[in-house]
């Protein structure tokens, strides 16, 4: 493998779901990698992700010391485990990097597992999900132009980092470089406690009196503020319980700050909700226009482009 | 006016942003409607509307009972207000609605105001919205194929209530009878609670620590939970203070789940986190399919539709 013109023969995907299936996808159509190998704890997985041709390959665990870069895309509980059955036969010259949303758990894992071979493992994280999952999900584009975490390590040498670098960038992805800890506090706050928050919610609407006209009735707001919910009970449980310090420091402030609006509900102090939800909208306002994110979510167009005048 | 062939020759809204404004432009789009006259407190927003053609003409509130129907698209706190400045020369056959997202409080203002002219109010509320506002966001197709919520009262003839049917009809949307306290228990669960943990979260992040990494690395699942929280302030504090019984209820709740959530976490319980995202995710994802409301909101296809076959 050579940085300066990344060219893998052989890459291995452990975990061939939606992000592993895409980085597989994304990496063959930039032409940086030649043959993929894959495994999954799940034989129909695997053989779904052979048959879409994410894969050319099915291997067992212990086979993808064959690979020059190894992609970890399972779920961050596993890492220790999984690295733990690679480590006996990998090859000095080996990469393996991963996509896990939790970054601090993951390097102490790795450590454990890897011992001195830690610097041949290169801590990442592509900001790229959506609410399906699944090889059938895997997407070509799911990395264009979103942040991929890189979480460099102390043994980490330049070169490594930097074919790490390119094959994120070869999928589309814009590295931002940041140590384990702040990428925790951060994703903690903008991933893993919407998350907790968005299944939490929708348990108690789905536990509440009229539920069924409730999920009836529900409009686009509704849509939008649960599609999260959505996600996989048990990817989200590992990676929450796997960020569970900065989590609970937030999940606390965020029972907080429910408390505070309740009060002043209870209190009619109109103008303090109103200064609280207007400090609110102008941070996500402003957001959304810098990030040109949101869309008009219904597939309808606006007045300006569409409406019909009848004069 | 007939009810077996609706021919409004005069329409007035009172309030000409994204509802009334998609109203106006739906129901002149589907020739019920010959001319609209329209009121607003913003001189500006009144002129944008005649500019792009969704009022015929700016008038004021008071010559609002020229109309042979009202739609009230104000926010729902002024209802009263609004109600009472047309009340001493309203005309028997005039008929008035609203699009306010409370039942309750919109009909008990409106029996204070209209008095015995009660049975020419008729409450109702179509499901629609966008993080847009405004007459510019109007939006001919706003209420295409959207609930239509109306909450009859006993004063309200059978010839009054079908011609508000055949009103929101003309509109795509789909006309559904509910009373107000079960609409306003659904729409405190399904709509005003949301906001208020969406806007209650974006203000925690906006004022947390790194907020500007943070909003600078949020991803997909972060602008969809927090859309909601671009929402008006103004008029989303007007909704909950006008069902504050309802909400303060499901927002007690709300914090009851959060408080034991924290709690199954602290305590390391993961089968019961897990538990209660399955059930979450369950219910999310049977929606979803049900409603056939999802999109992939990236703009991305499917691996299923657009993976590039290198075989």
């Amino acid at each position: 493998m050579n940085a300066s013109k990344l060219n893998i023969d052989c890459m291995a995907v452990v975990g061939i779901g939606l992000i592993g299936g895409s980085a597989a996808a994304a990496l063959r159509n930039a032409r940086v990698v030649r043959k993929v190998i894959g495994v999954s704890r799940n034989p129909a997985t695997a053989q779904r992700a052979l048959e879409l041709g994410l894969i050319d390959k099915v291997v067992s665990l212990t086979d993808v010391v064959q690979a020059e870069l190894i992609l970890l895309a399972m779920p961050v509980g596993s890492t220790y485990e999984v690295l733990k059955a690679i480590e006996p036969n990998l090859l000095p010259s080996t990469i393996i990097t991963d996509v896990g949303s939790v970054k601090q758990s993951v390097i102490d894992d790795a450590r454990r597992a890897l011992g001195k071979k830690i610097n041949q493992f290169v801590a990442a994280h592509p900001i790229a999900g959506a609410e399906t999952s699944g090889p059938d999900a895997a997407d070509v584009n799911l990395f264009r132009q979103r942040p991929v975490v890189i979480s460099p390590l102390p043994e980490n040498s330049s070169q490594v980092l930097e074919i790490v670098n390119q094959l994120w960038q070869s999928c589309g992805g814009v590295i931002r470089h940041l140590d384990a800890h702040t990428h925790d506090a951060i994703y903690a706050a903008v991933s893993h406690l919407p998350h907790a928050l968005a299944f939490a919610y929708m348990a108690q609407i789905a536990q509440s009196e009229n539920a069924d006209l409730k999920l009836q009735l529900a409009g686009s707001g509704f849509r939008d503020f649960t599609r999260i919910a959505a996600g996989l009970p048990e990817m989200w449980c590992d990676i929450l319980f796997s960020n569970k310090e900065a989590l609970l420091t937030d999940l606390g402030i965020s029972i907080q700050y429910l408390q505070t609006l309740e009060q002043m509900i209870i209190n009619n102090d109109k103008p303090s909700v109103h200064a609280l939800f207007k400090s609110a909208a102008a941070v996500r306002q402003h957001w959304s226009l810098n990030k040109g994110l949101d869309s008009h979510q219904d597939g309808s167009t606006l007045a300006s482009n569409c409406f019909p005048r009848t004069q």
